[in-house]
């Protein structure tokens, strides 16, 4: 296979330098010159990549969104055959798993941008209306899967329970930056994923066995 | 009625300028100088006040705990002897109405804060911690009242739901942040309601003409 490109490797690195820092620091934290000189290049390299810092955000934003396509794809591992509601659920509490085994932070860049500067800032809320938009495309399928296979509510629209799903997980997760409770954060995604389930869907959901 | 005394009339002007700042442009983002040029004061002033930007920080948040209180006994004002899944409705309902009909954005400081700064300051987690739980102490005693009046599912305790409650708000209001729709919003806010209700809770929901 060929190796990427030196600059295309480099525009990744200040990327994913990136999407640390602004979950860290958030994006008026978060300015160029120390992205600079964690990845050590100069700053006529950087506006070579991006011709702002709105710009880079927002790449840094579809990055994000590549991540968390894979982060998905992770947590499925062993359950592609399971049952759509089980997916769901699975989807959700080995994400966090993962991450807590890695040592990484339970933060979504997502929700930090949309919180901080989706509504000054139209290039980055692009961003992550396309980014969330992707995400909820994904949860759909299942959610269509569960609802075909009986295991979730049919009186909402499966967009509608994506949606509730996507939501309910930016609040959970942002009510764990305050807790700091891995435990209460996994509890609260079950039981929302239980709610909208039928009673087949709950007695699936209390057969697994996290 | 004694008027409150001049140093205290500026500290809650600075606290209410320091929420309206740190709600458009975070905590990384609100200097302290921009603070005191809008309020008009020197910085040894402030520093009467608040021993550091972090303790001011804190103290708006709890500020911005007082603000919430008063929106959510305003927006139940007219529905004090309406069944308390309506009272549960309403409370959002009219909450976002008043804020849309005063030009106010929809914003929650708890949540803006809980994402950017809630992991790295102490002070200010606690902080929100304290003003979370309140609310959720509210919304717990309308829960425990739709529960006995067979509106609202008991296969959750109460303190349970009123979680969900608050962390699908936050969840809605990020969403809002990238949508800009007011009724996807609303739509949202009383499906949830909607998952937790009985059939009986259902109905009466769908009595309610918004």
């Amino acid at each position: 296979m060929a190796r990427p490109r030196k600059s295309e490797h480099l525009r990744l690195q200040l990327l994913d330098t990136g999407c640390q820092l602004l979950n860290e620091q958030g994006y008026h934290g978060t300015g160029i010159k120390p992205l600079l000189q964690a990845v050590g290049i100069a700053k006529g390299s950087f506006y070579n990549f991006f011709p702002s810092k709105e710009a880079f955000v927002a790449s840094a934003i579809y990055r994000y969104g590549e991540q968390m396509a894979n982060e998905f794809e992770a947590a499925l591992t062993g359950y592609e055959q399971a049952p759509a509601i089980v997916q769901i659920w699975m989807s959700f509490h080995n994400k966090v798993c993962n991450r807590a085994t890695k040592g990484e932070p339970f933060t979504c860049l997502m929700g930090a941008m949309s919180a901080e500067i989706a509504q000054a800032n139209r290039l980055c809320s692009q961003a992550i209306d396309a980014v969330m938009q992707q995400w909820l495309d994904r949860l759909e399928v299942m959610v269509i899967n569960a609802q075909q296979q009986g295991d979730l509510r049919e009186d909402l629209a499966s967009r509608v329970i994506a949606i509730q799903i996507y939501n309910a997980w930016q609040g959970c997760l942002l009510y764990y930056q305050v807790s700091n409770d891995i435990d209460a954060l996994l509890a609260q995604l079950k039981n929302l994923i239980f709610v909208l389930a039928t009673s087949q869907g709950q007695a699936t959901l209390n057969d697994v066995d996290v």
